[in-house]
């Protein structure tokens, strides 16, 4: 069963739960804001749903609710963020912010992070740069879980890649990938009903592919593309972590096999201002053109119109704005309960 | 059949074809490096094979021998350049010499580029970041030959993603990648083979999957991982043209199908100094450890030891350098025809 709650209620139940377990109102609100957001877009795997884990960890000693993150500014478009073990979105927050300052001075802008925790879902802070102008690229680092190609053993993450870019009227360009083909969940689901899983999902233990959803999930997921996608979970892991000084490959600690252990976790943004390239008013209107071309192509299946990457979370924000979120009634009464409402 | 040939024979004769078609010496050079790169990294459909159609460009006008490629220099990190129909290499190689300069100041740069031709493949480029200690993302645009995800209809290109990352000792990280899922050539061999082929690689004319080879050759590669893939052009498309005033999607002229026209073809290049981040020896360290987790990952299969992206490459360009680049039969004659040889 589910229940529609607005934005905003289950905003302040969110805070609440938040400043409870020791976060200042200030960093309640903005990893709220990145919970909330992805609940909004149609991503409840990233939302409210991990109060739960933040919290356990905040009380457990893994995150530490009065970490003030330092910014250690190494150059005028470069900076580092210690993220000092606070709490994951309050660090990424704090570097996406620093990016926006350093990018309207110098047009780009990297800033990474380290001794960080879960960050959220990346599409929120996406969407705050197309909000400013300007082009993103975003990355973090994620506990091993997949095998670099042709091994075995939980070895690359499945570390997301976000690129955003604004354009002029919604929906903006929004992509959030991680790297591996699918999620654990449809496996779990083919165990369930009893189907086999089509070939390139996973690979049983021993690293050889399978068909089968039961030797799949006591092996690994493995990369989109096989050494493509393994490849690109490496690149975001050096752009996240290894030039942050974070935790990397299998450094990276799960951050639910131990709620006591601090991850190190590293995150990186990467922003550009298109118009300091071409100008505002000819980056808008090619802009405009790329997305009718994009949303203009002849559809597969008539009813389902081509859409941009992250339409469908925009319009489903816009939705969640207009008409609340639907929330599971068992996920809104743990949040109730860590809220104390 | 083929020969052994060095590479300096192959290089003199690559630079005697591009100087008879009107390239002056020192764009010769640039460009034959990029192409005999190629060769000797087992890349062969991105090296000498290329002198023909690129020669061929500037007999027809589509690519002009006497163009000097413009840099404009929006920022300290920021830069665009105009190849003015200049040969790919020639204006690749602009950029990446001004991104060079403005990283050693500033840390950081991206330098993009619009009105160029085929740059040739990226790893060239990127190697030579990784021997200045630089990471380097960097891109170009293709004519649009894959549907975007869900569509039908040549709109988004193939278009090639490259990220490098020096190692304190080879092999260098070296991810070049282009984002079908395989190469047309593969669906032509299993048309000669008279078998078919695996679900995934093609859909139809329609958009609709298919595992027949005639029906996709009539039809379309596609994306790696469906919407992950062709959001992925779509990025790179954004970075490599949108944002250089280049041409983009379904504005990118097909390069073989008209010899006379115009590409206006954009490329990316963007570079962090890592030791402006953490410092050279922490870097180097930690990159160290990064290749040894996963070159040291148990293998699948045990005579196929787990690999860095771009480790076969440079294996393959080291073993060239010793013992010559094998080069097919017709087409070293060609290249010797092309050179007057």
């Amino acid at each position: 069963m589910t229940t529609r709650i607005s934005a905003a209620e289950l905003t302040a139940l969110s805070n609440a739960a938040l400043t409870r377990h020791g976060l200042s109102e200030a960093d309640a609100e903005t990893t709220t804001r990145i919970l909330v957001d992805a609940d909004m877009m149609g991503l409840p795997t990233h939302g409210v749903v991990r109060l739960d884990p933040y919290t356990a960890r905040l009380q457990n000693g893994a995150a530490d609710p009065d970490a003030r993150p330092e910014l250690d500014k190494r150059a005028p478009s470069l900076a580092l963020v210690d993220g000092k073990d606070a709490t994951g979105p309050v660090v990424a927050q704090l570097a996406l912010d620093a990016a926006f300052e350093m990018t309207a001075e110098t047009g780009i802008a990297y800033v990474g992070c380290r001794t960080s925790n879960h960050c959220g879902a990346l599409a929120p802070y996406g969407l705050q740069a197309c909000e400013k102008g300007y082009i993103m690229l975003g990355g973090t680092g994620a506990s091993p879980t997949m095998p670099p190609f042709g091994g075995t053993g939980a070895v690359i993450g499945n570390n997301p890649l976000c690129m955003a870019a604004p354009c002029p009227e919604a929906p903006h360009f929004l992509l959030d990938m991680a790297m591996s083909v699918v999620a654990r969940g449809k496996i779990r689901k083919a165990i369930a009903e009893g189907t086999s899983i089509p070939e390139g999902w996973a690979v049983d233990k021993d690293g050889k592919p399978t068909t089968d959803p039961v030797a799949a999930n006591e092996g690994f997921l493995i990369a989109v593309g096989g050494h493509k996608g393994s490849g690109l979970s490496m690149a975001v892991d050096i752009l996240s972590d290894l030039i942050c000084g974070a935790t990397f490959l299998t450094g990276i600690a799960s951050w639910t096999d131990d709620i006591t252990a601090k991850q190190g976790l590293g995150h990186f943004f990467l922003l550009i201002d298109p118009a300091r390239l071409i100008g505002r008013d000819a980056y808008d209107a090619r802009m405009g053109e790329f997305q009718s071309i994009i949303r203009g192509t002849p559809p597969a299946d008539p009813a389902r119109p081509v859409l941009m990457p992250g339409e469908l979370e925009q319009t489903a924000m816009a939705a969640a704005q207009r008409d609340g979120i639907e929330i599971n009634d068992e996920l809104l009464a743990e949040v109730r309960t860590l809220a104390g409402a």
